[in-house]
């Protein structure tokens, strides 16, 4: 069975826009045991477009399409579709209704442009769009199997994952893809690579997957079995624990912050924060959790050094001669936020995210991190280099990982 | 001209690494005036890659090719490009002598493996790489010109900036591509759309382009000739600005916090911030512009109940008849704010973000903000749908953006 993505859309060939879509479903599909073989991004034009299908029609059983499903001008996809599939647009009441409560909820008019959004191919079958007015469409011709969807990510993602993915699965009888993704903090790939260096070899003569996956203060490594060998994977997985234990904090889906929020639920206390050079990042990270209200009092983001005077009580003298980034300061900074909003915890963060603002002794990138939980209280300071925001979100995810060991350490 | 990229690897496929070479060349393309019409991701196969290069010459005048060139068993690139081209490896002494100082002044051994990075297609123009192993190749078939370069995308941007965008733009005598796109806020797509429906149908007409690029609260309108047609863009934009004034605030790769930031400093005006359904995210959007300190004071995350009243002085009463999501809470939020930090303006958010707290009266995605400007204030209320994190996105962009307004309307 051979794969391809046709997205479409000038954006992303002028690079205004970064293919995120092909990459997300190369990633989905390959979980439902469906490698992508082709992918290519091409103009909205129309003869273009028709060329485009034709080809993928001769190379591929299963084509994917992204893009120019919106109700504006530029939007041109389903005509060529009608075309291409030999049929025509028809109203479809179902999704006429669906278009006119997505509007109504949200307050907006709705307008008789919006309505074209509801005609639709006769010959497909419609997969309703519950989070935007552009529906998915299944075509099948000659045995293959044609998918239309909106380029919005977040529409697309919605309906892979409310339908298409299981359709797709039942309809190839895919077999799944077994692999788990364990998630690293505090080392780089090669680091890793090194420390595993034996396990990754035996792993692989074996005849199981690893791939490192790196992205700002984390770097996730997938072991996976193309022939559904659980058990295998499971205990590679084990080993991997014991070989780098402390670098590990999570699987999957997991973020540094979810895993923080359940052991503060576990263990029934509250946090709050003083954020300087993070902004609220740091916060944020936290916040974006549902249910975070249960441990997330608040915070102070003391980007000033009138607010860290006034409100948290930073001696003058002391931010004059230690400079803001510094661990006496952040010291008080987690005491005085801890103390303000009564929690359990805290955390603060004080450093130069750049672009300017370094010095010789403190260059861009110096971070200092004190969490607390009670009376317990660990300092670090960090360099992670010139790239602003690289600073604050290494940072964040560090403060983060910092409490975390604080507060799994103290049990 | 036709032109065209062709990243080779199965790491892009199953959506491991995101394709940001194909982003970051067509931008650099389109600067140089050469606008990319198609691009494709294929597996490092040898037949695979062979028929991308027969089937791209057919189609286009420049292909550019990126992977498949590092110095392990699985980077066949090289042979296959001598294949294609009729030609044989042959050693480049300078580039061996590269390769050995690129070894020496880091402190690694170089061993015979690499050695073969200096075998390369006689019939090529070499571009030598100055930051890694694998140089870049220039070739020239039936008029058509071909360039490889390594996918890593530090050693693919140092050749193409050190050499190839030059030679480029001097082979095919390009003329540069003028566009200018237009960010809006507040409407969606097809109100946009329909609200300035004959001034695109005009647009069309007189040979430009239009293309909607939405996200979250935003959408980018994009205005660019083929032609180079500066003024006639200019005038169009001229005419869009009259049409949709209360909805466009900035152009190209502006942000709301950036636009709010320059009038800030324009003003010399400072700002704090009460968040609490949008947990920092706000804050952070305005502490991601470097020089942010220069009017950004501080927050105060009030994510709890406790907080609201005993930092800001939220009546407890208040907050038990009206609820936390209301306009008297951000009113005085914003207030209290306002006077605690000693700053110009304020914003003030409290919201339902979901998936829980909705009723049938406030349902998830009500959000309440406030804004002041000394003792000008305007409070608003929202209703962004059901899901968490878009919930959060567009609150945080619709308070920016109703402190610009009032800060514009003041002056």
């Amino acid at each position: 069975m051979k794969t391809e993505i046709i997205t479409i859309g000038d954006e992303l060939l002028i690079g205004q826009t970064i293919n995120t879509n092909a990459a997300w479903l190369g990633q989905e599909l390959s979980l439902i045991g469906i490698k992508v073989n082709h992918s290519s991004t091409i103009s909205d034009e129309k003869t273009i477009i028709y060329n485009a299908l034709s080809e993928a029609e001769k190379r591929s059983n299963l084509i994917i399409i992204t893009g120019g499903l919106g109700p504006t001008k530029d939007d041109i996809t389903k005509a060529i579709l009608c075309d291409f599939f030999n049929t025509e647009l028809v109203l479809n009441h179902e999704v006429l209704e669906d278009i006119k409560a997505f509007f109504t909820t949200r307050n907006v008019p709705f307008l008789e442009v919006n309505k074209l959004q509801a005609m639709l191919p006769k010959s497909c079958v419609v997969i309703r769009n519950k989070v935007g007015t552009a529906s998915g469409m299944w075509f099948e011709k000659n045995e293959k199997i044609f998918i239309s969807m909106p380029g919005v990510p977040y529409e697309m993602k919605h309906l892979m994952k409310s339908e298409l993915l299981t359709k797709i699965k039942n309809h190839f009888s895919s077999k799944e893809l077994y692999h788990r993704t364990i998630i690293t903090h505090g080392k780089g790939e090669s680091y890793l690579a090194e420390k595993v260096s034996d396990w990754e070899n035996e792993l692989r003569n074996i005849g199981l997957d690893l791939a490192y996956l790196p992205s700002p203060g984390i770097v996730r490594m997938r072991i996976s079995s193309k022939n559904n060998e659980t058990e295998l994977v499971n205990q590679k997985v084990e080993e991997l624990y014991s070989l780098i234990p402390d670098y590990i904090f999570g699987e999957n889906e997991d973020t540094m912050a979810l895993i923080l929020g359940k052991i503060l639920l576990e263990k029934n206390k509250t946090i709050s924060l003083a954020e300087s050079c993070t902004g609220g990042y740091t916060s944020h990270l936290i916040t974006e959790i549902p249910g975070c209200s249960k441990y997330f009092e608040g915070s102070i983001i003391c980007y000033s050094y009138d607010i860290k005077e006034k409100e948290l009580n930073i001696p003058h003298d002391l931010l004059v001669n230690k400079g803001a980034v510094s661990q006496e300061i952040t010291e008080i900074l987690s005491l005085e936020v801890q103390k303000k909003y009564k929690t359990d915890c805290s955390i603060a963060i004080s450093g130069i995210a750049g672009p300017d603002g370094g010095t010789d002794e403190k260059p861009v990138g110096t971070v200092w991190i004190t969490v607390r939980d009670g009376e317990k209280v660990v300092s670090k300071k960090f360099n992670f280099g010139s790239n602003r925001e690289r600073n604050i979100k290494q940072s964040a995810i560090s403060a983060l990982n910092l409490l975390r060991l604080l507060l799994i350490n103290n049990s």
